[in-house]
Formats: C-alpha cells, sequence, structure tokens
C-alpha cells in the first residue's frame, strides 16, 4: 500500500463502483470503497473529494472530445465534426454497459448528482465549442453545434439508460438530432 | 420585526440585490443582508439556505412558463408554444436590467453558481416539457421542444448579458432558435 502506488485511483474507481452496483450508492461508504480496494481512506480523499466525484472522474471525455474535432477531416460541417465526436466517445463511456445504466439510475435519483451531471455536459459543450473555434468556425455557429450535440448526447444517454433493450448508445445520438432537426426546422 | 412579517423574504431578496450590486457578491455577508433589511440572521435563514439563493428565488419561473403553456391556443406548434412561453418570462427576468445583468455576472465568475442555474434550466425544461405533454404532445417532441427552448434561453440570456447595447432579451431568443435551425437543418 504504497503512498505512490500508481493505480490507487484506478482501484479505487473500480471498488466503488462494484460497490454501487452490489449495495447501492447511499449505503456505500468511503471505508468501504477503501477496504474493498485494499487501501485506506486517506488514500481515497488524496484522489477524490468524496464518493461523488467517482461517478464523474476517469474517462477525460473532454479532452478525447477536443482531440476527437482537432483531428477531423478539412470540410464538414460542425455538426458533424461534434456529432462524430460523440459517436467516439459513447463507445468508451458504455464500454460497461451494465456500470453505465447503472451510473446513470444513481445520477436520476440524486438532485445534486443531477445537477452535477447538467455541469459536466456544460464543459463538455465548451470543449466543443472551443474546439471548432480553432478549426476557424464562427463563435455562434461553433456554439451552438456543440450546445445541440450535448443535448443530443444528455437525452440519448437517458433513453438508453432507461432501456435495457438497447443495444448501443452512438446511434440514439443521431436519432435525437433527427428529432430535434424537426422540432426546430 | 415580527416573526410573521409577510414581506420579510421581499426585503431580504431586495437588500441582498442592492449589496451584491454595491459591494459584490463575494463581499456581502448574510449578516450585511440581514441589516439592510432591517432583520435578524435568523430570519434570513428562514427563508433562504444561504446567499447564493437569493439568486435563484424569487421569480416563480417554473409556474409561471407551465401557466403560459397551458393557456396557449389550440393548434400551435410545440416549439412555437414554448417559445411563447419564455418570451413572456423574459420581460420579467430583465426587469430589472442593470440586476440581471450584474447576476448573469456573477453567476458566470461562480463555477457552483453556474452549476445551479444550469440545473435550474434543467427544471424549467422539465415544467415545459411536461405541460407540452399534458396537452397531449407525444414525448419526443415535448422533450426537444422544451430542450430547444431553454437553450436559447440560456445562450440568448448569457449574449443579452455581455451586451450592454443589447435592449431587450426576448428578441434574441428568436435570433438564437434560428441559429440551432440553421445548424442542425
Amino acid at each position: 500500500m504504497s503512498r505512490w502506488d500508481p493505480d490507487a485511483k484506478g482501484r479505487l474507481g473500480q471498488a466503488a463502483r462494484e460497490l454501487f452496483v452490489e449495495q447501492g450508492f447511499d449505503r456505500t461508504t468511503v471505508a468501504d470503497i477503501a477496504a474493498r480496494a485494499g487501501l485506506t481512506e486517506r488514500t481515497f480523499f488524496r484522489h477524490f473529494v468524496d464518493k461523488r466525484e467517482v461517478l464523474f472522474a476517469g474517462d477525460r471525455l473532454a479532452e478525447q472530445l477536443t482531440a476527437s474535432v482537432a483531428g477531423a477531416p478539412a470540410g464538414e460541417r460542425p455538426l458533424e465534426i461534434v456529432t462524430r465526436a460523440i459517436e467516439e466517445a459513447c463507445d468508451l463511456i458504455t464500454r460497461d454497459a451494465q456500470w453505465s445504466r447503472r451510473r446513470a439510475g444513481i445520477v436520476a435519483e440524486h438532485p445534486e448528482l443531477r445537477e452535477r451531471e447538467l455541469a459536466k455536459m456544460g464543459l463538455l459543450a465548451s470543449a466543443l465549442s472551443t474546439g471548432l473555434r480553432e478549426r476557424g468556425v464562427d463563435a455562434a455557429t461553433a456554439e451552438l453545434s456543440a450546445e445541440a450535440a450535448v443535448l443530443a448526447f444528455r437525452l440519448a444517454y437517458e433513453r438508453w439508460a432507461s432501456d435495457a433493450e438497447a443495444q448501443r448508445l452512438a446511434p440514439l445520438v443521431r436519432v435525437v438530432l433527427a428529432e430535434l432537426r424537426d422540432v426546430t426546422g
């Protein structure tokens, strides 16, 4: 249990996710998480502010989206660029489908987690918008394209999580975008 | 200073807004607010959880939006119904333009207030979506129309607040919706 255990954060996150699935988010304490990971509570608090942060850490989503936007081919429509970036992220997010669904349920049940989730979505939209502007897209188009894609992602994720039959999340993003086009068009 | 002073909440809110404008949000304490209103801190905490709550209370926006949607003429497009509801709310929100701009600045500067603002927008979207469904609009159209209108409101409010020349907020909502149509169309 080295102070500098390089994988401590990963082990704590994995232990927390297992416990959230097994016994629920509310009944899981930081002491439980640390014990499952074979680490101390003190180590937990070196990596996370609280147990809620486990739900919002680890996937480095904003960096991935930014890299994807930067690497898109020239000449593509801004909405297409950000939608593609989000589709790529979807498969990463739902790699562990059971956990992703459970996570969505935990977030939906706790108002303060819903708030944080919306704040995270806001950060993702900012990252996508900045990425588009760095490609020379005008500010309004960049902002609206990014917000539309993130809105589609948020609603698609909610639908996917509440539908046990749904296979992949990514195609639902385009479904929601088509609905958005229909209602605004 | 009656315990049941019927206007205590209004006076505390007014005092807080004045102080936030005069000396800034961070430098204003609950003690300052209570003193300005001629009330006690204890009374403040009977009406507000903390000074941040003053920024998010008082306008009963969700109820107003719901009433507006319920009262819309039959046969209108869902997006038009929710956009009209938001336009009506805009004039109420910006009644005190100096305060509304300052409020937007305070929110923008504090990450935890930005989070709460996004959460409030989520509640407004839910209220609008529920209102549309109660008129018989299908769930997907109701959700997307409500989310599109609230997104337009949020971005319009940011633009209005950062542009001292902007007169009215309401027309900017339609400008943003047109941009959203352009990027998704």
